[in-house]
């Protein structure tokens, strides 16, 4: 299914963990603090696991959305797409 | 339908216009740079040619995605929810 993960984090360090988090599961950067692919359900629950134990007692936030293939569809992009992971900026 | 916007702006200005056409549009921060709420589908691409006119000729990228509500019921929130529009460091 394809799984959107973004997330508002402040510190640099829990952030990094949270996109190495992302990457080691599967999905691929489209925003600063966004990440996105296509994973199965277990890899997904697995994935929230690990990004719970992260965030868990913080002030920090993470939402992981579900978006199904005809609902993707109807997803737009505006502006300049990401410039992928040798951005500047990046944490 | 459930609506998610979210944006990566680099200039202060253009990302408060963002987040005011957001709002204008009945959404809700959800995070600093993401809002969502249940829009109509016209009013839906209505924010959407907003938005365009806004970040077309920029570097910046705002995607916007649709939610079907048993995608919705999938959806998990991890740490502290946004704490709301008087929240430090919104622009």
């Amino acid at each position: 299914m394809f799984t959107l993960v973004i997330y508002d984090i402040s510190d640099d360090e829990l952030r990094m963990k949270v996109a190495q988090a992302c990457k080691r599961f599967g999905l691929v950067r489209v925003q600063k603090s966004a990440f996105s692919g296509r994973i199965r359900s277990s890899l997904r629950k697995e994935l929230i696991a690990v990004l719970n134990a992260l965030v868990k007692d913080t002030e920090d936030n993470i939402q992981v959305y579900v978006v199904c293939e005809p609902d993707l569809s109807l997803k737009v992009e505006l502006g300049k797409p990401f410039a992928g992971e040798d951005s500047d900026m990046l944490v």
